[in-house]
């Protein structure tokens, strides 16, 4: 059973799974690139996978089966299990509890070697119409505080599957980069009666200097103090402080958004490795905090960084980032790209 | 000219330092290993680096030339700049100031092939003074406020050279790492009236199930929530703030617990790439706090982590992490190699 532990000094939780080492462990120099035979994820494999918990599907076809654009499965090697109470406990001066929580793998598409970028706008929308539909569902487990997608892309990032997907994940506790977000969001609201993501996505959009894309749902920009050459944040132009209640419109309008910037990725930078994560609001506070303005206060939102470049002792020291490319020719870089989209 | 920009959103600042572009670029998939042709750092190339700016040398020998055996140099490739007034700036909602600061390359031996822990305690001895002797001279500067000493081993970890190295950099700004940790401390000091970090080394010391070694001066053990498969925290018996305060006789209790532990991951994990951080306390702070009982509350310390695995988007999206292995099976793996030491 996995464990939740908190460090002994700070807000930092680290998920102990030994289950993830039933996966090839990587003790060489370099990651492996990705493996893919027999691809598990492909169509006509589906019982390679758990059963599904979500899928689009065409009509007429069962479950399990083939005949499907976008399946969810729960991870084959999850770092979280879904089964059980939530016990937390002390041990001596540390916090525990008990790993609880869901990891589930969004397969984006039926075919080998096509990434989420090439494929129709259609099924761009198919795959965050299932990210919505899991984190609607997953918000109703009253065990769970925080629910959120990413998508690692090649070995650099991550990933120890080549086929395209992303993964979702509920944990019992809500985590410290969001923690920090909502307290930021929160006390700029208290004191300006504004929101943060709505000045900062206008300020963007005025300047235009940081901005890659625009349409009428999202800005895409890279932010001014961008961790990452090329890094990307998608923030919408509707206030929302989570993605699940987005409407089937703002989902085209982001998969249109989405595949412009990863696009610029795969012709301007050549395909990198990437990291996508979606920033949503949790689903369930402490029972201690009262906070009826969370709606207002806080806004769902992307960011997305190649992994050109590694992180090392000064980032893990400092918890900052040193960066070679000011983030306005990052983002110029990327205006410019052609991708013929 | 270096700058560093506060993120819109969270406590995050990055430098953005363009000259580092200037060295080679890792836009390929796998980073490459570090390359040393011909070795910069090699005794009689001097004149391959800036002038040094500290030095362990045979009596006799002039500075810049041969006859050394600890050298400090400035960075050749510096992520912040140490000429120049500090200066501090609004750009519309966000925060800059001037990329001031110290970069600087501690060259552990003139010897080309030689590892940090191959040596003999009394170079490891003479690193270590290095970096105490750097720190203190760094303190005088007012515009400084954060000091510490890191290191990167091999292309995984971030290094770009192979000549054993270690870095120094002086920062304007605390970083919220150490915010993180010093809040924390003062906080337990302030509810408790005991030292956090003493109360854990006790207890460390006490249960041994996550002790690695230990000596007159240091323990070492893998944290109850290590973030990574054989992390390692040293941490010193004698209460002190600051590590550029540190005794002879407490360095080279250090270079012995040092050794042990680089050791194990040498023989035990085959040479793995690794990062290690001198966390100490800064050296201002800003002049709104008042913080006398800093020199109780906080204790300088050393993380080690071998980078046997990736940090990926769930990682970047919560700041929490996924270990596969638990700190007690590292602690006792560690313990148990063999390495004649």
């Amino acid at each position: 059973m996995p464990e939740i532990r908190k460090d002994g000094i700070v807000e930092r939780w680290v998920v102990f799974s030994p289950e993830r080492l039933r996966r090839p462990l990587q003790y060489n120099q370099h990651p492996p690139e990705p493996a893919d035979e027999p691809d598990p994820f492909a169509e006509g494999r589906e019982n390679y996978t758990p059963p599904e918990v979500f899928a689009v599907r065409n009509p007429g076809t069962a479950p399990n089966g083939p005949g499907w654009k976008v399946r969810v499965v729960p991870n084959s090697f999850p770092a979280l299990r879904v089964e059980g109470e939530l016990r937390k406990d002390a041990v001596g001066l540390y916090d525990k509890m008990s790993g609880v929580g869901a990891h589930e793998v969004v397969i984006e598409t039926p075919l080998a070697g096509v990434e989420l970028e090439q494929q129709p706008l259609e099924n761009i929308v198919n795959v965050l119409q299932a990210y919505r539909a899991r984190l609607a569902d997953l918000a109703k487990d009253a065990r769970f505080r925080y629910l959120f997608a990413f998508k690692n892309v090649g070995a650099l990032a991550g990933a120890s599957m080549r086929h395209a997907h992303s993964q979702i994940m509920a944990l019992p506790v809500i985590p410290i980069n969001i923690r920090e977000k909502l307290d930021a969001a929160r006390e700029y609201y208290a004191q300006k009666d504004r929101n943060l993501f709505e000045d900062i996505l206008r300020a963007e959009l005025k300047s235009g200097e940081r901005l890659v894309f625009q349409n009428a749902g999202f800005g895409a920009f890279c932010p001014f103090a961008s961790r990452f050459s090329f890094e990307v944040t998608i923030l919408p132009r509707q206030q929302r402080a989570h993605f699940h209640l987005c409407t089937d419109h703002e989902l085209v309008l982001l998969a249109d958004i989405l595949r412009k910037v990863l696009l610029a990725y795969r012709v301007g930078l050549e395909r990198p490795d990437y990291n996508l994560i979606l920033h949503t609001a949790p689903v369930r506070l402490r029972k201690s905090e009262n906070w009826d303005t969370l709606e207002s206060d806080f806004r769902w939102h992307i960011e997305i960084f190649p992994r050109l470049s590694g992180v090392a002792g000064f980032e893990f020291g400092t918890g900052f980032y040193i960066n070679p490319m000011f983030p306005e020719d990052s983002a110029k870089f990327l205006r410019e790209v052609k991708t013929d989209a």
